[in-house]
């Protein structure tokens, strides 16, 4: 009989031995009592989500991790991020991730993030602008998270093939975005075009009267970067055969799931950030469970923590994992295929991602287990699984999920 | 911060249990105390540099090792041996290694090495027969290490799917050169016609009266064979994005190095024979690390052990081996990945090249170690790396040396 799966997708969760533990990792010296109770039961292994050697983004791996080959799909993270604030989007869209940002009358940037302007001053920005027609291309724009707004170019014949104005420093002039083929050359230019459009909207608007009037840095320009062509995926339905529930808080995460069709529940408290109450996300979860065949939870501040070098924080998060975990174990009481891994590791002692495989466990029961009693990324290298690709998960889950057609007879 | 990486590859250096040795392999019955100095802080794993079941070739599975799908550029070993004493090629070019021989006056073989004949008297006999014309094609002979020499054609339209001349067995006429296809037949013809002109030019030679004169066999024929193209590859620094230097004494390696554009370094001492001087390589590579980003240091005679069954030679020449990575590791300040591994296996109880994986260990401060603490095949069998193919290294080694883009966002 089918099972439903939960995959738990801890960002940046693999590490390395950190001196301040004592050498250990931070999945080392967390107390994870409920993960524990069933890690000897359970299948183990590394995972490489994109390929040895390969530093994923959060983008590529969650794909690959989804079944979806990022090579044949991926261009950019732009169409996620626009899809994860619910902008909607077709195959052959352009759409690039952006900043509002501070430059001088010489188009110098000052402040990459404009004093880190957030809503509702973005969402009054972007109403002022909130499209444009270009050398016969619909633009639309639209403030996202915190100092975040996304540009979609629709239109004929257009290419992702662009280069970021965002120069990537301050002190430097917002850059030309140059498009490296011929169809990418005109969509670099509607680009162009609009970025001085929305610097002179921008310069002469009431919020930057206003922020200068009180000493802050006026959001008087847009920098672009990442841009990516919204691509012809097939639906997660389709392709796997399971409906799918996804409980996310980040943008690109929550338009990653959307464009493969998910329904993305963001419950009460859920965020982004180190404060993201874990235990809602679990209840939300257990519910999604009820009526999806395939949940993704999606926990963010391993990652975090990990870019800030927070060993400790890391190991915190991880136990307040655990306890999420044993919150959906015993409420949810179906026979489950239950997974736990990361999207790539994200170091405490590096503070970036890194190319070191992440652990991988497997657990339902009645399935062999390999004897390790600890989830970590140096037992699991012991474990039953051995190494494994991203794009090879799936698969895995649902064949002990028995959602797998027989191959033969 | 990216690193530079050091491999070092022991030719034939995988093994089977031996009974001499207590039915340990010589890596197990070896006293490595530099490597067991840092063993448990590495990651080991199991290489089929090829692939499981096939039995490498040193050059194909070089090629591998550094990155390079020997399925796209290998045609036979010719164009490497070429190389390797400094014949400059095109792509396109025929290569063919040959021995000096001895034929009676039937082109029966009589001797397939001339009496091992050796310089000065081969580049005395090379020097009458320089080069010749042929059907509009340019062919160059030239002397290599002892008994050994070349046979490079250039010209157009030419093919490397050419039979050997080489009977492999005295008591046999020379075989005629058969060309499998069209430009390969034409490439034999000039081939079988340069043979002749070889026998003739060389029958008469006074270095031949006087070698018969002191009852030495003539070198009087030519013995063909690993007929291949020189091919088109991207040049390492290009390709990996990284200076290549290579510490090696055989001819092989040394034209593989220098086929994709590495500097090849001899030191003093330094053989492709038992008497070896690996402190003298090991030095070597260190003042080659100061300048280079890619430091390989080939270690012959691993496999000659191997091939002469000769355990306790093989046992020998690894302690020898870790005493030379001792004083690297000691000399040499830089953070660097460290790896070695084989190029294939050379079990001294099959006195050839088997198909068996070859232990891998890579080692840099910092990353997790396996807890595994010496290295050999039996151990690295349980290591976190699994199982991995040869062309899986390069990235894996660059990409824990901080040396390829992240993939995505």
């Amino acid at each position: 009989m089918t099972k439903k799966i939960l995959l738990v997708i801890c960002d940046g969760l693999g590490d390395r031995p950190v001196p301040e533990l004592g050498g250990k990792t931070p999945l080392q010296a967390a107390r994870t009592p409920n993960i524990d109770g069933f890690a000897a039961k359970s299948m183990h292994g590394l995972l490489y989500t994109i390929a040895p050697g390969i530093t994923p983004g959060s983008d590529t791996s969650h794909l690959s991790l989804l079944g979806y080959d990022p090579g044949g799909i991926y261009t950019g993270r732009g169409p996620f991020e626009a899809a994860g604030i619910g902008i909607s989007m077709n195959p052959g869209d352009v759409a690039f991730r952006c900043n509002f940002a501070t430059v001088d009358g010489r188009r110098i940037v000052v402040d990459r993030r404009a004093g880190r302007i957030g809503e509702p001053e973005t969402g009054r920005l972007s109403s002022l602008l909130p499209s444009a027609v270009i050398d016969g291309a619909n633009v639309t724009f639209r403030e996202s998270t915190e100092h975040r707004c996304v540009v979609v170019i629709r239109g004929k014949g257009l290419g992702s093939n662009v280069t970021d104005t965002d120069p990537g420093v301050t002190g430097k002039e917002i850059l030309k975005a140059r498009g490296l083929d011929d169809s990418s050359a005109r969509t670099a230019e509607i680009l162009n075009q609009f970025t001085d459009m929305a610097i002179k909207t921008f310069s002469g608007s009431e919020v930057n009267r206003d922020r200068v009037s009180r000493g802050l840095p006026a959001a008087n320009a847009i920098l672009a970067r990442g841009g990516g062509i919204f691509p012809h995926v097939e639906n997660f339905l389709k392709k796997h055969g399971m409906t799918f529930g996804a409980v996310a808080a980040e943008g690109l995460i929550i338009g990653i799931c959307r464009v493969l069709g998910g329904e993305v529940v963001t419950p009460p408290g859920a965020t982004a950030n180190m404060n993201t109450d874990l235990l809602s996300k679990g209840r939300a979860a257990v519910e999604l469970l009820g009526r999806k065949d395939f949940v993704l939870i999606h926990v963010k501040p391993t990652d975090i923590a990990g870019h800030d070098g927070n060993s400790g924080g890391k190991v915190d998060i991880i136990q307040r994992v655990d306890e999420m975990i044993g919150e959906i174990m015993s409420s949810f009481k179906e026979e489950l295929v239950f997974a736990i891994t990361g999207d790539h590791s994200t170091p405490v002692t590096a503070k970036e991602h890194t190319c070191d495989p992440v652990p991988l466990l497997i657990y339902s029961r009645h399935l062999r287990g390999d004897g390790i009693a600890h989830f970590d990324e140096i037992s699991a290298g012991r474990g039953s699984l051995s190494s494994m690709r991203g794009l090879e998960l799936m698969t895995l889950l649902k064949g002990y999920a028995d959602r797998n057609e027989k191959y033969g007879a």
